[in-house]
């Protein structure tokens, strides 16, 4: 459900256009200035985090935060003031999203290192998409998602064979290794395992000995072969959803297979639509 | 086959409906518990392997490793008793798994670290499945190993060759390589060669001479070109088995695989519908 | 928009074929030569990097550079007075590659190192896919750049959701591990993001503390499955331009996309084929 | 061109039957004979190799290397002698795979460590796919090889492409990054943008300044974004090739896209072939 405005007074309406839409002048502009602010506000919080950087320009930092702070916190309480079920954009995913931007900031004063949460502001960024000619992305996101969700029980059940595999191949070098190579224990083992079927294989855990290398080239070989299976199923899923797009059947002869913009049967020559 | 109830006694057809199948609420109750107590089972087995965690809780996993032995060897011999068939259920997967979930602990008092064997209880967790939808999730899993079992062949053929390429390639990297960069013989050039055609890359053996870093270069070229194979077979094979669900069968000869758009049987020429 | 002779001298329509074309056997010789020439100045200067070549043989290198400057030099002016738009040729992407392979040289005598920029001279081998039935790989190219541009969106969609995530995940990573794991900024935690989440795992920072394998282990299962949106867009798409391309425009209104068995058009309902 | 008996004497048209095909009961057993002598050779090369055995059965190695190529030297021989066209079976690939296969041996005499080649012998092993229903596996293996064939110029343009990228990127980073981070020549910065694009990431050369880091991270999203591309291509050609196969044209309504075991039109119901 898109939000509205609350209709009661003009400014609101007014204001409700350019926060929240981007279809005018002014609706853009405030939502470029907006993305800009958000960006330089996560900028921060990445540079801060730097040593050497924030022992030099501290400071700055710290004003530049409250600043952030203080405009995301006016916008967010604006947001809730003008639009019509404030309720409504508070529970929605940009209002949580926009309230855990202001959030880390007050946590700070009391947890050490918690600004750093601050780069949940970063998730704010989407609303980039909305700037840019928004129902295009939203209909490529959503044929994507479409994908996704169509193969969602195949995913699970692929991923539920991966995590059982994973735990019995960890165990299994943890039994076969020395401590020495860094399987001490069955989680590390997991996480081994996890690093090598996945190709990421960052070499910090690796098997020393003749016969733990050979399994650990069997579960290459494995992972190998089954980085096929995700591609497959979500190439084969976006495949799909092309031809079901393409299935109006004429009403009178039958004829499948007609393209989305189809307006008279390629069969039979008669209208697709009796209007 | 699907396991029968032993029909003689009426206390057995309904245990046989609690504990074999998951369509009332009781036999969906005792699966969720007994998947609880499998992934406690499992769990415990992962944890008591960190050292820190043995030493300071050792007592309580030797503890709950007896009672998680005793909860399944009890339901194992249960199991055998309900059944119509028990040689047929002892034959089977789950029955196999089942026997030996309940083993390794018996194992663990003659061999050290046989009790991490506890880990293959979580083979048990694949009835996990059934307890969601069950039939669903069978049909994909029933695509899925058609697509694999129909890409059988070129699968066997693109190991086979991955096989005989490795082995060359690990013996000419023994050949260029000193053997301060790790290959110190031909199964540590065979599994270097594994680990960089498969792109896991752990990096514990890497080449140093500039003659070997080219024909590492060339490998993982090849390897980058060559991962693109399983994955094309297997989203084709998807593809296919795609087409091939939408085939109506003609009423005269039980031909399959008619295009959708199809008057006549393509092998007998009649007509397909009898309208 | 193709590069045209100075038609008022007829050497220049003769030397304009040679140099610009390769259709005759003098242009195909041309290319070759000058294929063969730029293929060595890419070599020299890549093994003049090399401090143990550069020790024995830095005279030649230094000589060999100034006599391909030399060549480039004379070849790139040849081509502007030859050419009948010279500001054409000049503004082109192969003018400017021209001219970019001979700046450095010149650069190098003010800034040490800049000759390794002569490296930019190997952007001119695309040429080769001139002398060898151009169209042909013009045709190759333009079929994969059509499935690329037309996956743009999704493509664009997908990288944004993964620098978000990326952002994030590298701030979590700085928060829990310790900095003797490498994690020291979250510039460096979004760095190692990126490195596993691409699965290259270089393993020159990676968590040490439990909960940061743990999550550090999602990551990559999550990466492995993401690898496969990248994958199905660019297929599915090829797939697409494939079918598109098979496709017969209506005599009548121009519309496009008719499936293979079409009488009908699908847009103004008449005849397909005069017949 | 398939190799025949030299039909003069009977027992050689025996011989020529047994040795060179595997239709007949003795055809199968001397292959099958002869792939177990092929890998326990391939086994011996490979576990001489490792110092441990060497040392201890080093004899042992020694006199089982001369009884292989002994025998393999008496089975080249007799191949030449029964086959009726001696020199078009020498010049055939398995004619050079059997002669390599010996070689090595004899090479062993001047060159200190000429054996470990024999590992060549490992071609031979794909004479196993001779045993197992040959003509099945081979039509799997000339789809396969159609399909990379078909894509022949895509994949040249894409790896010519990749090689270009690779030098330039090489030589990028040999600038930035300094000499300890392992980027000490072009043909270094080469390698590891290798190693990186293809997700390899073998950690000995990563770069440790932020902005190679930053242009690490493009190289590896990028490696991410272009891995679809031969999967895709692939992909496509698998797919492809299966739509062709269904293009034979109807003689009586030229309805297309019938399947490739079709006898009548699915359209008009005629048969397909005049005969």
């Amino acid at each position: 459900m898109e939000e509205t405005a609350n209709t009661n007074a003009k400014w609101k309406v007014k204001a409700f256009d350019i926060v929240f839409k981007a279809d005018s002048f002014y609706g853009k502009l405030f939502d470029a200035v907006l993305l800009i602010v958000i960006f330089l506000s996560v900028l921060a919080v990445v540079l801060e985090s730097v040593a050497e950087i924030r022992f030099k320009y501290g400071i700055y930092f710290l004003w530049a935060e409250w600043i952030f702070t203080g405009f995301f916190l006016i916008e967010y309480i604006f947001r809730i003031v003008i639009v019509k079920y404030s309720w409504h954009y508070i529970k929605s995913f940009f209002g949580i999203v926009d309230l855990l931007s202001i959030l880390p900031s007050i946590l700070a004063f009391f947890f050490v290192g918690a600004q750093s949460l601050m780069i949940i502001r970063s998730l704010r960024l989407i609303r980039v998409f909305r700037v840019f000619k928004l129902t295009q992305y939203l209909g490529e996101a959503s044929q994507l998602s479409d994908a996704l969700l169509a193969s969602r029980k195949k995913i699970t059940l692929f991923i539920g064979t991966v995590l059982i595999l994973v735990s019995i191949l960890g165990a299994v070098m943890y039994l076969i290794e020395p401590p020495e190579s860094g399987f001490t224990n069955i989680p590390k083992g997991i996480y081994w395992s996890i690093v090598t079927l996945t190709t990421v294989g960052y070499g910090d855990i690796a098997p020393i000995t003749p016969i733990g290398q050979m399994i650990a080239s069997l579960v290459m070989i494995l992972g190998y072969g089954i980085i096929a299976v995700p591609t497959g199923i979500v190439t084969s899923e976006l495949n799909k959803s092309r031809y079901e797009s393409m299935n109006i059947s004429c009403p009178h002869c039958q004829a499948k297979n007609h393209s989305t913009d189809a307006l008279f049967c390629y069969k039979c020559g008669k209208k697709l639509q009796s209007d």
